[in-house]
């Protein structure tokens, strides 16, 4: 992908501009025991979840790291680390929500016959951390592009760190940065994004 | 990404080989109304689907269309198609599953305050459906990398459409493919993925 093509196909659909805050670096540390709404089964088949989160929550076992606090201040070597465990919900939910219920991810017994020897999650729910962490940069991000290449599996259970970090500024308030996912020191994903950080929309 | 980092990394680490087959192409037309166990809350906090999806399920609305039947003679221009729709439950379950909060996704009155005028749906989570056809390749598919550019957003109830074709066989039973998601002819996101297709474990 050309940086030219990155930079024009979101930009030309989306006009407006916009301003304001993203309350997600406020909320970093923030022990956020939401209100979560019970949603019973619509009964059709499809899958609901019984506690729904909220925008800008973070749940007590999650954990953010960022080094710049000023969206009008974001430039290279700022850096937004996003900590989270994956646990078995999460794959079961990520494979209703995607579709990928490729048996890798949701049998035991079939993957433990497989060259993993055992349940892995999906290389893209792993990529979420990645959104979760620059979705926690002052301003509001949007995702332009994201590059993800997967070196290592996740367990359930693994606990694993998304850490992004801002090697240019592409002006017009996009930035390119380093995309890396780790579980305790081994490399999981590496990979590179461009975002775009507009101002939070005055409330 | 060098082809080169892309081909080593995933496979020095994962020495088994395996061999035997994935059901979902099987499964592809199959209307599987599932048994979905019922999951009681944990009452730690944490976030639970009601009803889980089953390895290699279909849901009735998910639709695959796939060219190639056989493992063995996958090769240049065979493709594989996943169609779902994006509810309002598949966002806020990704939201927990990934930790992305942001209320771009979540809050509409928030949204509605930005450029895009209204919720959108997580870029990652789109990428998915893309994960999610490629699961259906015929034999066990294992995800090497994937690039992805943003093109255009999507909104809740959107029915999309992931279009992979084998563009490369890289050798060793590894694929390049073209990697796009479609919603009624607009182009969504589009990309590369490099895959390793093993062989279905024995039973």
């Amino acid at each position: 992908m050309s940086s030219d093509s990155r930079r024009n196909a979101l930009l030309d659909t989306w006009t407006e501009t916009s301003s304001h805050v993203f309350n997600s670096v406020v909320a970093a540390n923030r022990v956020a025991f939401a209100a979560f709404g019970v949603q019973p089964s619509n009964g059709d088949g499809g899958l609901e979840t019984v506690e729904r989160i909220e925008a800008d929550e973070d749940l007590p076992e999650w954990h953010v790291e960022l080094t710049a606090a000023d969206r009008g201040r974001l430039g290279v070597g700022n850096k937004v680390e996003f900590t989270k465990t994956i646990s078995d919900d999460d794959v079961a939910a990520f494979a209703a929500a995607s579709g990928d219920t490729n048996p890798l991810h949701l049998d035991d017994e079939f993957a433990s016959r497989t060259r993993f020897r055992g349940r892995i999650a999906h290389g893209t729910l792993v990529g979420g951390l990645i959104s979760a962490a620059l979705a926690r940069l002052p301003g509001l991000t949007i995702y332009l592009s994201q590059d993800l290449e997967f070196h290592n599996p996740v367990r359930v259970g693994d606990r694993l760190t998304a850490v992004c970090e801002i090697v240019e500024d592409l002006g017009d308030d996009q930035f390119r940065l380093t995309t890396r996912v780790v579980n305790d020191g081994d490399v999981i994903i590496d990979g590179e994004a461009v975002v775009l950080v507009d101002e939070l929309p005055d409330a």
